[in-house]
C-alpha cells in the first residue's frame, strides 16, 4: 500500500466514554478522568489525539462519546470538525459503540483503516506507539484482519484481559502474531503463569481494522448489534434504532466480536502503556521520590513512604503515613490507602445516596 | 469566710495564650486552639469563662494573653470589661505571666483570691468543677497556702506533670492533700508506677491563691520576676519593665514557684478534665462510633477504625483507614497518624520556612 493513499484512508475512533468513578473526586460525572490534565499539561483526551497528529488527518479522527461530554471535549479538542464528536446514542458497551462508529465512517470510506483508541490511556513513548500504529495500519490493510495491540505483561495482572499468540503473521515483521486466545481476566495463580509463559499479551483495548472487515464480523458474531446499528442508516430509522440500541445488552468489543472472529493479528507494542486505572497507577506515571511517593499540586510529606498525594488550590499536609492515597478537590478530599484505589468507586456509590452534589 | 464576702474577692485569671501548633491547621497564629470551637459551640476559651458564672463576677475574671489576640478575645468575652484583657508583655512562660497578672489584681485587692485557669482545658462536669473550685478558694483564704487541682490520672501518661500528695489538710474535706512533691513530666515505667500508687496526681496546671500568698513566694523563689514584675507598677517604668520582662528566662509557675513552696495544697479534681493536648484527644471529648471513629463536620467514613476526622466547608470521604487523624481547613488539609498527634507541631515548623501562609 502506497503510504500517500494509505494515509488518506486512515481514521480514528476514540472512545471518550466512561465515567472515571475511581478517580473521585477529581473526575465527575460531567468531567470525566479523560478530561482531566491528570497526567500532565493536557488532558487524557488531549494527549489521545496529540499521540495521533501526522499519522491520521485531523478530519477523520472522530470521537464518540456521551451527549453530556460532547461540549467539553470539542472544547478541548478544538480542531477537530465539531461534526466528529459523536454521541454515543446510550451506554451499551464497546461492541456496540464501535460498530456504530465504524459505520458512519464505512459509509464515507467502505475501506477506511481505523484505529480504536480509548481517550484515558497513557503511553509516553509517542515514537513507538506510531511505529506499531503504523505496523497495525499496515497488516490491517493487507491481511483484511482485525488487529489489536498486545502489552508485554510487566506483572501478573489479574485486572487485564490477555491474549495469548500464537504464529508470527509475517516472517519479516515479528512482533506481529495471530492471536491464539483471548482469556478474560485471570485468578492470580493463572496471571502469574501467564506473566511467566512470554506468549500472553495484555489485552490494551486498542484495535486497528478496515471499517467493512470489521463490519463484518459484527454482523457474523453480534448480529443484533449490526442490525440496531443499520437501523441508523435507514431513513426516519432513527428514533426506533435509538430505542432499539438502548436495549442492547451491554457488550465489550473483546466478547462480541474480537474472541469470535477468526483472523486476528496482534501488535506486540514496543511501548509503554497504562490504562491509569486508578490512582495507585500514578507512581508508575509520574514518578516517585526516593521513598516511593508521588506527589502532584500543592503538597508537604514528612516522613510519607509510598504515598500518592495529589494537591489542589489548599495545601495538602501529609505526615507519618504509608502507602496512603490523598486527593484534594474543590469540594472534596479523598483518603484511602493504595491497596483500597479500586474501591473508590464505592465511596462513589455511597455519595450517590444523598451526595449526590460531590459527583457531579 | 463568710461566703458573700468571699464571693466579692474572687478573681479568675484565665491564661489565654499558646500557639496550638498542635492544633494546626484549624489552630493559627491568630486564632490558636483556645479561641476555637473545637468541643462545641463555645470555643474553649468562652466555655472557661461560662464555667465560672455565678462563682467570679466578670468584671472579676481577667484574661492574659499576647497583644495579637486581645481583639479576637474581646470579642468573644463581649461581657468583660474591655480593661479585663490585659496584655502579656512578652512570652516568658506562666510564672513571669502569673506574676503580672496577679500584681494587678493585688494592686485593686491584695487579699484577692485568684483562681487560675487555663483558656484551653475541656470539663464536661461543671458543678464538680465548681465543687472543688470552692473547696480550693476556702483552702486558699484559710490556709494561705498556694492550692493547686490534681487530677486522678486514668492513664500512665508520659506528657504529664505529676504531683505526689502527702497528708489530708483536713480531716472534713478527704479530697484535700498538701503536696508532698512535684514531678515533672517521668518516663513511662514511672508514670506506670504513679499510676499505681494511688498517690499521685496529674498537675493540671489550674491555681487558686491569695493574690499576696502568690506574689509573697515569687518574691521568695523567683526573685528576678517580682522584680521585673514591680517595674511595671514604678511611674513610668513600664518600658523598662517591659524590656526586662522580655529577658526573662522563660519558666512555668510550677517550676518556678510550686515546686518550691512550702505550703501547697492540693485539691484531688471530681470532674472529669482534658488539656486537649492534640487531635488524639478528640475520641476521649467527642465520643465516638462503634469502630473507634470519632468525627465532627463534614465526614464520610467507610470501612475506617479509631479514625479522627475534623471535616470543614468540604466532605472528608475515607475509605478503609485505621488509626489516622484527618483535618480540614479553608487552605490547608493535614492527615497523619493518631500515634503521631504530637507531631503535627513539625508540619508547623516545616510550613515556617517558606509556607507561613498557611499558619497565620
Amino acid at each position: 500500500m502506497a503510504d500517500g493513499q494509505g494515509r488518506a484512508h486512515r481514521y480514528a475512533v476514540i472512545m471518550a466514554g466512561g465515567i472515571g468513578s475511581r478517580f473521585w473526586p477529581q473526575s465527575r460525572r460531567r468531567l470525566p478522568k479523560q478530561l482531566l490534565a491528570i497526567n500532565g499539561r493536557h488532558t487524557l483526551l488531549q494527549d489521545t489525539a496529540r499521540r495521533l497528529r501526522g499519522a491520521v488527518r485531523p478530519t477523520n479522527i472522530l470521537v464518540v462519546a456521551p451527549r453530556e461530554l460532547v461540549v467539553p471535549i470539542r472544547r478541548q479538542l478544538a480542531t477537530l470538525p465539531r461534526a466528529n464528536v459523536l454521541v454515543e446514542p446510550s451506554a451499551r458497551g464497546t461492541a456496540a459503540c464501535l460498530a456504530f462508529a465504524v459505520a458512519q465512517i464505512a459509509r464515507r470510506d467502505p475501506q477506511a483503516l481505523v484505529a480504536v483508541l480509548a481517550a484515558d490511556h497513557v503511553i509516553a513513548d509517542v515514537a513507538g506507539f506510531r511505529r506499531s500504529l503504523d505496523t497495525a495500519f499496515e497488516i490491517a490493510a493487507s491481511e483484511r484482519s482485525l488487529v489489536t495491540f498486545g502489552i508485554r505483561p510487566t506483572a501478573a495482572e489479574t485486572g487485564f484481559g490477555y491474549i495469548e499468540v500464537g504464529a508470527a503473521v509475517r516472517r519479516r515483521a515479528p512482533r506481529v502474531y495471530w492471536a491464539a486466545r483471548f482469556v478474560e481476566k485471570p485468578d492470580a495463580p493463572t496471571a502469574q503463569s501467564f506473566l511467566a509463559s512470554g506468549r500472553h499479551l495484555w489485552n490494551s483495548g486498542m484495535f486497528v481494522w478496515r471499517a467493512d472487515v470489521f463490519l463484518d464480523a459484527v454482523r457474523r458474531h453480534a448480529p443484533r448489534i449490526a442490525r440496531v446499528v443499520d437501523g441508523f442508516a435507514r431513513r426516519g430509522g432513527a428514533v426506533a434504532a435509538r430505542r432499539a440500541y438502548a436495549r442492547l445488552p451491554p457488550l465489550p468489543v473483546d466478547v462480541a466480536v474480537m474472541e469470535r472472529a477468526e483472523r486476528v493479528a496482534v501488535v506486540a507494542a514496543t511501548f509503554d502503556w497504562s490504562d491509569v486505572g486508578s490512582w495507585a497507577a500514578m507512581p508508575g506515571l509520574w514518578g516517585t521520590d526516593a521513598a516511593g511517593n508521588a506527589t502532584r499540586g500543592n503538597a508537604l510529606l514528612l516522613e510519607c513512604r509510598g504515598t500518592v498525594v495529589y494537591g489542589g488550590t489548599r495545601l495538602l499536609a501529609v505526615l507519618g503515613v504509608d502507602d496512603l492515597i490523598i486527593v484534594d478537590s474543590p469540594d472534596a478530599v479523598l483518603v484511602c490507602p493504595r491497596s483500597r484505589a479500586q474501591d473508590v468507586r464505592r465511596v462513589v456509590a455511597a455519595l450517590a445516596r444523598g451526595r449526590g452534589r460531590h459527583l457531579c
